[in-house]
């Protein structure tokens, strides 16, 4: 896409670029409330070369917009904190709402292809990455955003001549740091890794728009008449990426009607085999912390099923300065205007930290799909989509576990009605929980094929038989143990 | 309140502690249900010794709660990054909301009294932040908050004997920083750092509470107990601070009625003004990057005074990747059950770049004040907590200017008659508006109130006549400028 690029020699009629710009740049500020009504997300990934006028571009096409609209964020190189979380964790972490436009100065490309040429990357873990890449910008359009990419291309001796003049002044010194000059000096070679970044990631639904930076006004031109064209084209018919072509290493999982709901454990047994799991499970999270291994725990189960005693019992036994535990209620309003797996990549934790989600992303298989809460094409999607989200984070070394809370409608009824009649425990029980029990019957349905189709090898589910809660909390606290002695 | 302290000998009867541990437990899960219908925010500050217990403590204090209530912050000294921000910042994020409860391990205590102890903080340094503490806590207090501050107190010879446990297993081993090491061997001078600092901290409305740490049990007793009889009280009657004694060094500024709205600009001498305050602007903001100042530009005024406008050519002329214009709406739900100044807390610019607030938290003494979403005296003490909050930024090196952008009332009127009638305008108008303006009068009462409290030194009022909206962007700008430069 570089390689052969002719770059601008005569000067297109600067007078005539600057008027077409100013027009454009009003046509842009008239698309805003369409926009906002279209509830359109727009990401505008401005990449480049060093001294490429990326930041010009971004100033020149927000001039005329209004703040309420769009957001600019200038992405650097991982800091030391920020390393400790799966590589998608800050990009996911920026994607804005529905009806906003956000510009980001670099981005995931930068990030990779600097990490790509300084070694950092095996050629293995580079098409990892991209594969990361991938995954991230095609559930980000499904979720009905719009990709814009620009990639500012300028000659070695463009580059040369600006970094030369940024580096004369005092105030603009700083702006030209090491990689840019090493990029300048390895131009060949970095275009190379440009060129071959830019093809893996070329997709037909997010396609990369050169743009010749070589004139100022020009590529700011061109920036905007891409823009304008690529939201004025979203806005008839958002881009449809393809479907996941992958399969998943899927393991077979009991239906819920055959498991066995039997499983008691006397009171003696239990307390200590509770004394000796605290124990193990507190030696446990030490070794985490020291070698560095993040955790994620999944409760999913009915209503009344006994996941709060579970985790209660599994998180005391742990530290909780490196444990937290995340109740999962219905989104606030800045969640539900974002890709619903944003509030969950948000909450992830850091290395040698402990995260036990009390409900999770699953939602969206189960509640959100019964409750029409989202499209048939939504949830439909959401399986590979949570099956991707648990890829990244096991191949980041994160151990993923995840616990079906399983016990039969009468065993519920009696818990309900517990709860009903015990003035401490009323709290527990709402109109909600009597609602969903009545549809018990399609609940089973849904989350029978969820269990099937997210039995992945690298985030399995275990399912916990909770009519006898002791039998459960033992039973968990063990799964947890045996994983994690497996991951050190 | 250490230096005369008795430390425990005789072991108190450890099965009686234990029971009455585990009794006291529970009280404190009863204690959920009335804090969170009390609406009562709590934060635990747990401090002390290294090794002195902090982290168990915590763990035994949650082992009974719903994570629906709490949450556990372990906060170490502050990153490269979080050094850009003032020293409240990253304490002031952290607040929980009401009706939960915030455990810290370790907070700004520890954190200055190790600065202390480093001479990173000179007397006059440490003054300063004894004084930014002093009002952080006043105003959370004063807010509602609960706070509950624990001391874990041990002798020079358990220290020992802990570190050297720790440092044994290569699990714990790297939980013995340098620091802790330090601090042993240096006992008695960090006893003298550490009773500074209580002694300084211990206000009657949060008080200091020593825990005996010698007996991991019965300190974890103690401080059940005290956690218990602490809150239980604020559910009876909240801790009511001391008002600021503090005497601003207010600067007259006239009243609304008496500024001259007549001053215009001539649209020839407008287009060169800007062209010539764009070039300063961006010059001087190449130089504020370099030398790491941080900017904050506060915009209030009328409905239809023209601050959208004004606040576009300001910040076109900026670089878009180091200013960021926040547009304050009405407060989401997470901002409503936090301490109001929350919101712009986790919104400052770090150094090097700006932040223009289109509105502010000014809002409390406006449209607050009366439209009765605060109470009277939330208001009354907002002018103090106000100049309380600008002074932290001001002292933390960042240029803080603040405009009251003002038109007339017939102006007011011809605009919004404007905006009803021009299709591309009308989103801009809405019933609010209308609603506001009956309300003239008693705004411009609240408004003088709010110039003339509130025009200190550090971060002066400067008002904007706006019938000419050229004039006023010169003006904005040019006032821009010459605080930047004085700065510089």
């Amino acid at each position: 896409m570089l390689m052969d690029w002719q770059f601008q020699k005569d000067k297109r009629e600067a007078r005539d670029c600057r008027e077409r710009l100013k027009a454009r740049r009003t046509d842009l500020a008239a698309l805003q409330q369409p926009l906002k009504e279209a509830k359109l997300p727009v990401i505008v990934l401005v990449e480049g070369w060093g001294a490429a006028g990326k930041g010009s571009v971004i100033h020149s096409l927000i001039r005329e917009l209004d703040p309420r609209f769009f957001k600019v964020r200038s992405v650097g190189m991982p800091t030391a904190e920020e390393q400790r979380w799966p590589f998608l964790k800050r990009h996911f972490e920026t994607i804005p709402e529905e009806g906003k436009i956000l510009f980001l100065d670099s981005g995931w490309m930068d990030e990779t292809v600097r990490e790509r040429m300084r070694r950092d990357l095996s050629d293995q873990e580079y098409q990892r990455r991209l594969e990361s890449i991938r995954v991230f910008e095609r559930q980000l359009a499904a979720g009905g955003y719009l990709l814009v990419k620009l990639f500012l291309h300028i000659s070695q001796e463009t580059q040369e001549q600006r970094l030369e003049k940024l580096a004369e002044d005092k105030d603009t010194a700083w702006r030209v740091g090491e990689n840019d000059r090493k990029q300048n000096k390895n131009y060949d070679k970095a275009l190379e890794a440009f060129e071959e970044y830019l093809t893996a990631t070329d997709f037909p639904w997010a396609p990369w728009k050169i743009i010749d930076g070589t004139d100022a006004v020009c590529s700011q031109l061109d920036a905007a008449d891409w823009l304008y064209a690529q939201i004025s084209d979203a806005l008839q018919r958002r881009p449809r990426p393809e479907q996941p072509r992958r399969a998943w290493p899927l393991v077979p999982i009991p239906l819920l009607k055959d498991v066995a709901l039997d499983k008691t454990m006397e009171e003696e047994d239990y307390d200590k085999a509770l004394k000796r799991c605290r124990k193990k499970l507190a030696k446990l999270h030490n070794e985490l912390y020291r070698r560095q291994v993040p955790v994620v725990i999944v409760y999913e189960g009915w209503d009344a099923a006994g996941k709060g005693g579970n985790i209660k019992r599994l998180s005391s036994a742990l530290d909780p300065r490196g444990c937290e535990v995340l109740p999962i209620a219905s989104p606030t309003p800045d969640e539900l205007h974002r890709q619903y797996l944003w509030r969950f990549w948000t909450r992830l934790p850091k290395t040698g930290h402990i995260a036990i989600f009390d409900r999770s992303w699953y939602g969206r298989v189960m509640v959100e799909r019964l409750e029409g809460f989202c499209t048939e094409d939504d949830w439909k999607r959401a399986y590979d989509e949570i099956n991707e989200f648990e890829r990244e984070l096991t191949d980041a070394g994160t151990v993923v576990v995840k616990f079906w809370v399983q016990i039969d409608k009468d065993t519920q009824l009696a818990r309900f009605q517990d709860r009903q009649n015990t003035p401490e425990k009323r709290w527990k029980i709402t109109d909600e929980d009597w609602r969903n029990r009545e549809k018990w019957d399609a609940y089973e349905v849904a989350i029978n094929e969820m269990l099937q189709k997210t039995n992945t090898r690298n985030a399995p589910w275990h399912i916990l038989e909770s009519v006898d809660k002791r039998y459960a909390r033992i039973k968990a606290m063990s799964i947890v143990i045996e994983a994690l002695e497996a991951a050190l």
